[in-house]
């Protein structure tokens, strides 16, 4: 029987794959599941954008141009000029399926075999998965609960940088973190990319969605980063729209970008339907935006707070993104999910959290976090974490904790 | 100033790269241009498909499924039980965005750096970029014209095997060829796949246009080939919707499937608009199909016809796809084309064809030759032939050949 590669025998599987079947059998048991574990807002599309869909008047849907058709590449740029970037051009964007192949482009164009890439952990899982794709080694550098997972420090990273070190990535705001970084700590990141000669991918995907009247900083502001650095975009947070597969990497390295355009030749084109939906939603969006980060800082408020108010349970207050990273008092929460799923139940109802160890390079160091999601209305949310609050009674009692 | 990768250095550029300028500058000047070079045809999608998208009553563009959403992968169940295949099932299926992603699941779960795979040449020049991607060489069999592209000798393929052979790759029908494997030629390959444990990865993109009364055989009819066949398909030639994005891989494997489905996990999601297009238009398509390869067939005829008509042209009658492969009487069809959109008008107007360097491992086998896409209406491919007629004088005078 023929062999699969390395490759794919290396490659990392989701951090909630062991408990979807479980997931499965309990709603076949008639369970009531809330689905704190993923990233799928329950936020609506734009109206623009679905309305864009249902007035198509194309008779072909015909290839889009591998780099993105240029309604939509202005479309991003001016939503970029309006955020400050007034260099920026259509010639500097290349539009993706998501931000996933934004990611792989990124990786493939610096990266060959047993290269590295720098990332402070816990990180968004599948940055594992996008490296182990072309056999690139992810360096991490811990990041910690108790600073709120504040970037390390600049000692850190340079002590990880090799002659193989390639790209560091950050996600800001982050999943699973929801950790917003500083001024100083970009500057400083900037700084070791110049020293080192090497780029810092920013996966800014998440960059509407910051709270508390704080601005995310981008990676574009560092204007001498114009050769060492790559931006990661997406429609699919910014409203609500994952499944139209539209992001866009961005870079201001002619080389780099031209190295990426032979990939997205390969592959000849991203979606025509979905970019034809973000370009609508990208026409006064203010308004838009304005709501969803009013509802998401509302959740994160309720949630953040009930979650803090559980015996035993630290959860930093995020800046940005959707998500949050919480310790519970349990010694496996990969154990304690599963058990929420199979054993536990109020009223038939339960939760689904993903257990945080994906999301470190050494599992052992998350094997008392989850991350949580804020995608679900706030009556669900309240509902949600109550369930969390008796299960983990029951669960401590169960197992003597 | 940091390096770009070795991968993306060995990117191959797409056959018709360095012409695009040369066809921008010619429509600036005023010049109409027959793009005979791309493979978007100007067949309409259908109907049915097109009114699926206008009548979306989603709110929320949600993730699909990593494997894709279970109502298309029904349509597609439904659609290979119509051929025969019974006894596939949805978990036979990854859906892909478009047949270039499930070419790089293939690749990547077979094979590691230096592995390799066998295509028969002249192929589809994408292959070469995929394969590349992942630092997988490719060992080209050669076929030529003088056989219409025939399948080489098994001998010729056993003589390539090595250790690190992980597949053969074939496109059934064949671009840039047209060709149309017969019966005996896929069981030989048959044979060598199983003799050897490798894979054979059969691209049947172009399965429903053949011609002459011609039936297609999917590799899928070989069914000792379970664990070692993977079948790309795609919506994007089927029902002219190259832009929707939608592809899938398909295996009887479990084992491949599983390792492909974490490539897919990676990147979370499949177009879901795209499905939604596919799925409606799989209902009830078969006058659509019809229509369609007797729109191919007339096509075909006018176009073979014709540039067998001109002195010095050969030019194999293709049995299916839309395109086919031409001997002209010219030194280097790379200058020639270049020619025709620089200097050459009639009228102003010209041609853009495909040199067909691009499609062969050593760019020197396909110097006299070029891929024509038969994928303009016919009164376009009659006008496309004159000027070619033309241009090969005037081209034949100038150079003195």
């Amino acid at each position: 029987m023929p062999q699969i590669s390395k490759r794919a025998e290396n490659m990392p599987a989701s951090p909630v794959r062991k408990l979807v079947p479980f997931a499965t059998q309990a709603k076949q048991r008639g369970m009531k599941v809330y689905h704190l574990n993923i990233g799928q807002p329950d936020i609506k599309t734009p109206e623009t954008a679905m309305e864009a869909i249902r007035n198509i008047d194309l008779t072909v849907l015909e290839y889009a141009l591998s780099e993105g058709n240029i309604e939509y590449r202005n479309a991003l740029v001016t939503y970029y000029h309006s955020l400050g970037f007034t260099d920026l051009t259509p010639n500097n964007f290349i539009v993706t399926n998501g931000g996933s192949e934004a990611l792989n482009f990124a990786i493939s164009t610096l990266c060959d075999d047993g290269d590295e890439v720098i990332i402070p952990e816990p990180y968004y899982a599948n940055y594992n998965g996008f490296a182990n794709t072309f056999r690139v080694n992810v360096v991490a550098v811990p990041s910690t609960i108790d600073t709120g997972f504040a970037l390390p420090s600049i000692e850190e990273f340079e002590k990880k940088i090799t002659p193989r070190t390639k790209a560091i990535i950050i996600c800001n705001p982050g999943n699973p973190t929801g950790y917003l970084y500083s001024l100083e700590e970009l500057k400083k990141l900037a700084e070791i990319a110049l020293k080192h000669d090497i780029v810092i991918i920013s996966d800014e995907v998440y960059r509407e969605y910051v709270y508390d009247g704080h601005q995310q900083i981008s990676m574009l502001e560092f204007t001498e980063l114009k050769d060492h650095c790559i931006i990661i975009d997406s429609e699919s947070k910014r409203y609500s729209m994952c499944g139209a597969r539209i992001g866009c990497m961005i870079t201001r390295s002619q080389k780099i970008h031209d190295a990426a355009m032979l990939f997205a030749q390969a592959r000849l084109s991203p979606v025509l339907l979905g970019q034809i939906a973000a370009t609508a939603a990208h026409e006064n969006d203010q308004e838009y935006i304005r709501n969803v980060r009013e509802e998401y800082t509302h959740r994160r408020n309720v949630l953040v707070d009930l979650l803090n108010g559980i015996p035993g349970v630290i959860c930093p207050k995020p800046k940005g993104a959707f998500y949050c990273v919480a310790e519970l008092p349990v010694d496996d929460t990969e154990k304690f999910a599963q058990w929420l799923l199979e054993v536990y139940s109020n009223n038939n109802e339960t939760i689904m959290v993903a257990p945080a160890g994906g999301f470190y390079s050494d599992p052992e160091l998350g094997k008392k976090q989850v991350r949580i999601a804020y995608v679900l209305k706030e009556e669900d949310l309240r509902r949600s974490v109550e369930l969390l609050k008796d299960a983990l009674e029951k669960y401590r009692i169960s197992f003597n904790l």
